[in-house]
């Protein structure tokens, strides 16, 4: 999850990574331009340092289309466009496809019409949901993207898994600064970060998750293999991924709730989305640069605040991330001996070259 | 905030409160269209067991009038309309009438686009937040609101205060049964619920609050007196967070963060706030009454989830304010002596009969 962990003894270049993940999914009847996008998708979770989204998940997306979960040559179609609003089957599509196409026609007709939505279904794993908001902050517009998924996490205050962890981001364009991007899930940690503190010995938080019996504990392995991972607040944060259920595999026509098959490995089951991008156009209010130069003061007036005494200093959503981008397209994406391990593999497979270091 | 607490000896009628409500505001120069639906409002959000919304705010709208915080006839200015969106300056007025005519606005344009959205600044206190998108709801549209105001809780992780609890609500309309409402403060609780259980004597989980160290603590009168709220899920709430203010106060070109006024006391000091509501056609994606049939379908599969041992009913947002609103019709809204002498202290000042029982 971060990039501060040992055993991370490969630094890898973005440039070659893109390439070689480019390599790998045209070796499976990926169209270049397609395979190309996956690998810019990947790398660039890996350089935000978002590990759990970066190349250690192109094993599993080879695996999907070795299942027949996922198809390299797919038909996306627009199944209706309404004024502002665009309805979006993705055809099983690698979902980073689909994510781009809903969130570009959303830009476009927010141009239009000032804000609009597209709504799609039947894709994919879509990687970092925060890249599609960042696609429309780049070019002044304000960006909203969520998607669902597995069922994996109870309701609040319940036994069996309803919900995946629902991700949920959205970006707003900045004048002189970054953007700020909030990327998050709806769930305190994903169970990646409880995987690294098991295998380091560590006890978490205990408002990260549940043990079987539906307490709080701060015991990682307990969590993991008997309990459930908690929301982020609580009832709260079951409200928001509850928003997010309703806002896309309820309004796509997709699959929902417990219909949602449960991910127990991922690459070998199968992983259906629904997704909702919107796009808002903030010349149609305060005006631009007018709103940009707000984000930036915003910005200025969160890092103003003092922490507390021996705290961490007070970060604007999305800036960790962009400090790691920067570190590591200067010296390499801090990579483990198993995701490199597990990417030569794919090289030997498909007799795609391993040059990325 | 809820309605089982002790010391609730009066049971007010919804009806006759709303008429008392509508009298006073009347008796200050509000028209009587206005002064009734503040007073709808304020009701509703008593019914619905949101006690801190509801005619407890009554003495506080009174004195920002008295201190020309609040202007009772006041100009609500449409500024612009494009497309799918409205910017709107509320002039002080009561924030209900401005936050009604940003929602209405919006559903009107969800129809003729699919989605609209409407952006409204300089307006006082709005309420429940939860009233805008149940309007939504209730005519078959996906309904979002939110709104900024005072600066009161610090960025997590800081010392100064930046934003007000900054609310949030969303809410899905049903075929059948109620619907989906989400209606939430962005901090874990609200300061009301402190200032209960500081007057009980009881202590509180340690997610609710920091103390003057920025350390989690149970304690209910240190948080009240030398810390602060904690928001809900923490870094994530307070990212929540600053998506609202920069959808409101940062798009509506009004005030936000540190610019706003701090609130020390509510009635005396000023109240500026911004909004944002959006509407959205589910008949332009899975249609209707397909979609509301999966709101539905999605309720019955989370009132279907078996709850921990020994804990509560696994619940839906909105579920137990809908059961209180139905106690509360049927047996009178639950009074505290302290509001209610309140209330008959206006009584006696603006000569309305103090008829509410």
């Amino acid at each position: 999850m971060t990039t501060q962990n040992a055993n991370m003894p490969h630094r890898l270049d973005a440039e070659k990574l893109r390439r070689f993940i480019s390599g790998v999914l045209q070796a499976m009847e990926a169209p270049a331009a397609d395979a190309d996008f996956v690998g810019e998708l990947l790398v660039e979770a890996d350089l935000r340092g978002v590990d759990s989204h970066g190349a250690t998940r192109l094993p599993g997306y080879v695996g999907m289309i070795d299942n027949g979960h996922l198809n390299t040559t797919p038909d996306i179609k627009v199944l209706a466009e309404f004024g502002a609003t665009t309805h979006i089957d993705g055809d099983l599509a690698f979902g980073m496809l689909v994510a781009r196409k809903g969130m570009r026609m959303a830009m476009d007709k927010a141009r239009e019409h000032g804000i609009a939505i597209s709504v799609t279904r039947n894709m994919t794993h879509t990687g970092l949901v925060g890249y599609y908001t960042m696609m429309a902050a780049s070019e002044g517009l304000i960006g909203m993207a969520m998607n669902n998924g597995p069922t994996i996490v109870p309701p609040y205050g319940g036994t069996q898994p309803l919900y995946a962890t629902n991700p949920f981001s959205v970006s707003f364009p900045a004048a002189e600064g970054e953007p700020i991007v909030l990327d998050m899930a709806t769930t305190m940690v994903a169970a990646g970060r409880l995987r690294i503190a098991e295998k380091q010995g560590l006890k978490v938080p205990t408002t990260w998750g549940l043990d079987r019996e539906g307490r709080p504990t701060n015991d990682p392995t307990e969590i993991l293999q008997h309990g459930h991972l908690q929301w982020a607040g609580g009832y709260k944060g079951f409200g928001i991924a509850t928003m997010i259920e309703s806002l896309t595999g309820l309004l796509s026509g997709g699959i929902f709730g417990t219909d949602s098959p449960p991910l127990k490995h991922f690459g070998q089951d199968p992983l259906m989305q629904s997704g909702c991008y919107i796009a808002i156009d903030p010349s149609r209010f305060v005006g631009m640069p007018a709103y940009g130069e707000r984000v930036d003061k915003l910005t200025g007036m969160i890092k103003a605040v003092s922490p507390f005494p021996g705290g961490e200093k007070v970060m604007v959503a999305g800036q960790q991330e962009f400090e790691r981008k920067r570190e590591h397209l200067a010296s390499g994406i801090p990579t483990s001996a198993a995701v490199y391990g597990e990417l030569e593999g794919l090289s030997r497979r498909f007799g795609v070259a391993f040059d990325v270091e």
